[in-house]
């Protein structure tokens, strides 16, 4: 595989003060391999005055580079992936603590790993993402994209909430729950995970839906194509919300609808040539590498 | 949609007599459409001699019919499936008790809903089946196709067994539990789903790997896509078998594996035009469809 | 058992005015058995000025009464048990819909079954409740009921909240969740329920400690004795707060602590002689009662 | 406390030559201090003849002992309780790997463990046992002890059982599963907790009823007091067994039943004085100490 990496974008933790020198040294890193680095504009600022380079906004970094380096947890991934995702940026991650499900690449050693990369010994995946429509009367009053999850949910007066669920336009369930997990594979990992959803493998193609606190015991996760549209009504007066990836929460109003469906554009992302999903869920699950563990 | 059903086969659920009366009154409705009738040799057998009309066995049925009505439950479905898999005979399931989640039709609709279908208006459904492999030293020593599930299982000495799960030959884990089930999307609302198994919708192209009684707590369903190869593989002298879509047990020796792949050859399921699958789960799970169920 | 009720409350679902038949049908059934019948001061209010009766506020009734008859579902059970709990007054509760957990008496056989439980004939039944204590530097700032659970949520900001559990002053665990019920075995088919918590039997002396949506797979459902005193503390400054029977949220403030221990007094129910515990649950949660249910 | 401890017998892990080097080394040290030290037979048979001492079997200890030192994992504990249960011997246990939910002392720490113990400084407690009788006709043709379970199981056939099931002559739910789990609390994290059923402090006085790949998505682990006599039947033809503890499995008969309620005589543990159920519980299911994990 051909480098063809020259203009690089570094994108560290929002208002993380304590990523600047993790910023600074991977800049170091790629000037010396003779690459243009931009260092995002948020980023910048925890910088010092002296040693911010060249600074660009997310749009800039969108249309101008050909690789994307970020420096902080998976929350931070999730956030610049959001950013990116239009014009289609590949994504680095890179961890100053534990591994993250996305950030797959410890600090010590960030250097090696993006120098192999660079030399383009990489593996290339494409992470679908949802986009969701909020629609009152008819009309779309917002549009997001979310890169785990659109979760419908109750709000702080912790009553039920009743919606219907639509696939394809076809009817699904009514459900009373605390809400709804609409999840991609990578976020099957994520909050879906702790309400007994099913991990899928990232290049299954599929959406799951799984309900939180379901009032019924039958209730269960499905698992439906990732070519499907997915509708969810509220009809009665309630206090509930909508969270785009854990934040960005809009209030419904009775009678609102949520649209959900794969976004046109993926996600991607470069793994170390050694990058094995299965070992990366063995490592943050603890699950076991040996037969007998007593 | 042209009719081009000719030869219509009738299997009845395996050695119960009871359901003669069903399989007499859709063959006499096929016959007085102009069709061709064969009655499968076993379920002949429960047939009074002189109304037998012309018997066929599944080979031959295999080979000659256009389309086969099974009458019975989802298991005799399940077990027909594996017969015909080879010659990909679509089939029809007409249940006479509560639908099942396969043999979607009603007794009292047969007619109404077989003439509909004979009339080129139906719902054609391709649903995966897997093949499996026992090895032992290397060499094959039985292979078996299943429609809902391979089941890896402990024995009736009731020990826990030990086993490492590889999906195209990459390691996932070593667990220690009752056993593991291996499932189509089809098997998902089977035994799967009594062990906290995903729904799969039929066109999810993908496998559910599913623990039974794991002892380590973070273990979990996860999904894999239905290209993989999956393997299993016991290291230990323990007390385990396979089964294959519950029935025809396996004893396993140490050092056996258990090699699973995607059938080359689907099921051609025939549903009536008014058919959905959410609907069908709803009726067969007891899903509410009223918003307030209170 | 000798019939010592003399002085009976009526009380309705709260500012339901539909209830308000149902209410007079009660007190006149009671008058005609020459009871002296108080109708609740928000349920009289419900009814027509000139069939209102004795009026008392629920500090009389307390005082004064040897039963109270609920009418409504468990939700005004609930709102009831916490009103005369102090006074011990024994309940008895009439569902107008669907039968309850706690409602166990439908509307059509509501005079029959009161009938024999005036005569004497019932069984009765001790149900415990918890207190809660909101402790704010060192002070205790509200003191609360619940017969349900008390539950400690994460607000309508969506993110996790992370607390400690104590049990008797002896470290459990350090938690990241959505929240964490507290239930009694009354609660343990309420919210409990739906987030894979036990039931558990009235008579059982426990309480449930309950995870919500939990970070870690490997947090369970734990049952701890009721004499314990359970208390959760806050760290950092988060948004959660805590509800008392799925009502009145008290906003938690970083350091705040909830401590939690049964409290002295119990609900005392009176169900028909022939009340099942477990064909109530067999009704409410559509367990079989058949062998084979295909 | 005073130390009344003048006889202590040793049992090692039933045929495990391994554990020869810790019975001695333990029997010399109980012997330095002047205790008389009986050998388990089993055990001895593992020792080099001239290091035996004094032989016993478990009638002989059970009668002259007042400590019984336990030597294994937590399989050994559950032999020896059922074996000395009647006698009500206080057991202490050391595990030479990784500590148990019944072995809380390591081996490295085993010498000031049992000083201390010795020296009357230690935590007792009371474990309830379960005692199981299997009915034929009318006549118990088989009676067990069980310190985790009695365990209700398909059998290696593959097919689910039914059966029904009673607590104190109430029927409570006919149910179709691979089987049912009746846990004291100590079982409660033992193979129960492995599907789905609640940990259970160990002085909650109950009994956990939790079905194993139950068919009706509706059915829940149930706790009942433990004064509950408990009674499964299986009215059909199938192929089911009984487990205690996970040995000794009893094929069962159609028209079986298997009676289960509290032993009168519980197992009497000897922990360390810093012993804790929580921190035991932390270590052994990898809860988290720390409020962040990330």
């Amino acid at each position: 595989m051909k480098n063809d990496f020259c203009t690089v974008a570094l994108v560290g933790k929002y208002q993380d003060p304590g990523v600047a020198d993790a910023v600074l040294e991977v800049a170091d890193f790629l000037r010396r391999r003779g690459l243009t680095v931009w260092i995002e504009t948020d980023t910048a600022s925890s910088l010092p005055v002296d040693r911010r380079g060249e600074v660009r906004d997310f749009d800039e970094i969108g249309a101008g580079c050909n690789l994307a380096v970020v420096l902080g947890g998976d929350g931070t991934m999730l956030y610049v992936a959001q950013k990116l995702a239009e014009d289609g940026v590949p994504l680095v991650g890179i961890n100053r603590g534990r591994l993250g499900f996305l950030t797959d690449i410890g600090r010590d050693e960030a250097a090696e790993r993006l120098g192999e990369i660079l030399d383009g010994h990489y593996k290339a995946e494409a992470r679908c993402m949802l986009q969701a429509e909020l629609v009152r009367e008819g009309e779309v009053i917002a549009r997001r994209l979310a890169f785990n999850d659109v979760v419908l949910s109750k709000g702080d007066k912790g009553r039920l909430i009743e919606f219907e669920l639509s696939v394809d336009g076809e009817f699904v369930y009514a459900q009373r729950s605390d809400g709804l997990i609409v999840a991609t594979p990578t976020g099957s990992t994520a909050y879906s995970l702790s309400t007994n959803g099913p991990i899928l493998h990232p290049t299954v193609r599929c959406i799951a839906l799984v309900p939180i606190a379901p009032h019924a015991l039958a209730a269960r996760p499905v698992t439906v194509p990732d070519s499907c549209e997915i509708e969810l009504v509220l009809h009665q007066p309630q206090d509930a919300g909508v969270f785009f990836d854990g934040h960005a929460r809009a209030q419904l109003q009775p009678g609102d609808g949520v649209r959900i469906r794969r976004s046109p554009r993926d996600v991607q992302l470069l793994h170390p040539v050694n990058y094995s999903y299965f070992a990366m869920l063995r490592e943050k699950l603890h699950w076991s590498t040996a037969p007998r563990i007593s």
